[in-house]
């Protein structure tokens, strides 16, 4: 059967190695995949199969995996700012282990600090369990594409007024939590986290605070043409970072890892075709995937390893999609001399693709072809229509 | 009814008064809204009443149009590069006018410069109808939010080439477009523009070609905060053009304009709350809309005209979605100290703000809500939850 483009193709063996490889990186933890990256129910089940936990940010994520069978405990809620019912309607249904990152969002974690909590949307008697607050901290984005801080994350400065609000309040610190940022290329960018993370524990306990949960985050990257660190090269950091502090006699007895783009990313190929070019100052090669139809990193400045039907020699061109949008640009990239009709695969593009795909200007985003290996990607070009 | 947030509160009245407004302005011509900027079944209802015409990018677009009973005459195809089945299902379906601005998109009208052409997609011995060729030109996109030249468009230097290449393979040149760029806030954008489609014009001619179609594009803008031209004074320049070709003997037998943002952006409203606050080095609000669900062209620099349900000091606070991703940080503006509950209302919100949004991180995009006229914005404030 011949797939209409955009496809994306996912190679369900990729997905379940690369949950391997990190399983074995990490063997402490709890590898809790981010659905944000690709919440295609499929890779879900796979992953679950494997015994996999799931990273969210809202209700509809939690609900979703529930309604597949996964169980409360198996979720964690790393959102730091939530609305206020949302943290109630995820304790409601069991998800304990939720993020925060100013006093502002514990105000609203307050109430449900112990048991026994109320919560209007409960069933007759029933009271909510207790909350597992996870402070998350600022860490050095050096080396993420996207550094994720500013947005998220307290620093050192806020931990003493955030630990006293949690003393006077008697809130207890479950955990830390950090995010080197999405695809962090270096391995520093894990050791300085992990060095603060001590730092942070260190002064929670001055308050009388002692946690237990470690959750490191996601940023584990994929192979986007530049040299990236292997999951064994950062587990072997981030172990013995752990080995440090059990000397000190630290043992979390939770340990968290939220791979997103690590888990779907290189398992993904998107197939696309060119409808037009247009040879001017530059030369620009129009695709049938765009920005809004999965390729948004790209305004972000990502670009993706590529493979071409065409064996033409190459000229540079700007590759954008096929909406009448001016931000529907994508890079400049040198391909095979464009032709309609002509194919690109797109490699590493599994994660933060399909997911963001809207239908602006009546072009859909990408189909979603589950295929049980992909040996060798140049015979997807034989699967496109 | 309450509406849960986030919601788009859509004016059913200003719609029609914004079409009523630019039939005045423009009496010549015919007006084909942009459906990109809001697709909604119900716009596109009130528009078809009053007479409107219709602007497509793609096949999508122009098969949701016929189905809801919009003749193929009453549509544009005014997206430049086209996968070539879309040019012949389009004209299969009759849209016949449909803009080009290459020599290669050129090559792909060529079967279709007369009728009669077979179109593998048609049942039996149906031929199709002859292509109405467009050229997009480069106009400058001067005061322009959003330039649009560059992915789109040809310059002078290219027009010989173009019409040589009609002339040769006799392909009618019937019309001619360009888009001053979106929200043009800036009567010299049409004023030069027009100046250039007669140049262009004369051009043509050389070789033997008679445009008879002038299309101007969009680019009307709407209310953001800052001096406008109205649609009267956009009007008054280009209608002092046509009567300028009209003493040089010439007198477009079809004229059509492409609004979208100025028909649907003042009509919409985008009501949203504040869901968390963070104090940190910048005060962060947290909102339960964001550059996913729907403000997407705040990364692009826009910021629109807010109300607020809280009368509170104001402080400087950066806006942001409500999802993980780092991306999701909308502008800096100054509101009310935000805390979670909180209402804010963005004006002009109409246009391209639902059609983008994909259900990211599990937020959903705006639910529309019609309503018959907004005398008051305020007011809004009391219908949601």
């Amino acid at each position: 059967m011949k797939h209409e483009t955009p496809a994306l193709f996912i190679d369900r063996s990729r997905i379940r190695q690369n949950y391997l490889d990190l399983k074995k990186a990490l063997p402490p933890f709890r590898i809790a995949y981010a659905i944000k990256s690709n919440s295609h129910p499929e890779i879900i089940e796979i992953l679950k199969k494997e015994g996999s936990h799931f990273e969210t940010a809202s209700i509809a994520e939690i609900e979703k995996l529930l309604a597949m069978g996964i169980k409360a405990e198996e979720i964690v809620l790393s959102n730091p700012v939530k609305a206020p019912t949302a943290i109630a309607r995820a304790l409601d249904h069991g998800v304990t282990i939720q993020s925060f990152d100013s006093v502002e969002e514990l105000e609203k974690f307050k109430p449900y600090a112990t048991a026994g909590s109320p919560f209007d949307g409960a069933q007759g008697d029933k009271k909510l369990p207790a909350i597992r607050p996870q402070l998350r901290i600022v860490v050095p984005n050096e080396g993420s594409m996207w550094p994720l801080s500013g947005k998220f994350g307290a620093d050192e400065e806020l931990w003493p007024a955030i630990f006293q609000y949690m003393k006077d309040n008697e809130i207890p610190l479950d955990g830390v939590t950090f995010h080197p940022g999405s695809q962090c290329e270096t391995i520093a960018g894990w050791d300085s986290a992990l060095y603060l993370t001590w730092r942070c524990i260190e002064i929670a306990r001055e308050y009388g605070l002692n946690p237990t949960t470690i959750n490191i985050g996601g940023g584990f990257p994929v192979d986007l043409g530049r040299k990236i660190p292997t999951p064994t090269a950062i587990g072997k950091v981030v172990l013995r970072h752990l080995k440090e502090w059990e000397k000190k006699g630290f043992k979390p007895t939770d340990l968290i890892v939220e791979p997103g783009r690590f888990i779907s990313g290189s398992a993904g190929y998107l197939a696309s075709r060119v409808v037009g070019v247009a040879r001017r100052e530059k030369t620009w090669a129009f695709l049938d995937c765009g920005v809004f139809t999965g390729m948004m990193e790209t305004i972000d400045g990502i670009s993706y390893p590529m493979l071409f039907s065409s064996t033409a020699e190459k000229e540079t061109a700007m590759l954008c999609g096929p909406s009448c949008d001016s931000v529907d640009k994508m890079y400049e990239a040198q391909i095979p001399k464009a032709r309609p009709g002509d194919a690109v695969l797109f490699l590493s593009a599994g994660a933060y693709t399909s997911v963001y795909a809207s239908e602006f200007n009546g072009f859909l985003g990408p189909k979603m072809v589950f295929l049980d290996e992909v040996k060798d990607p140049k015979n997807l070009f034989e699967l496109i229509a």
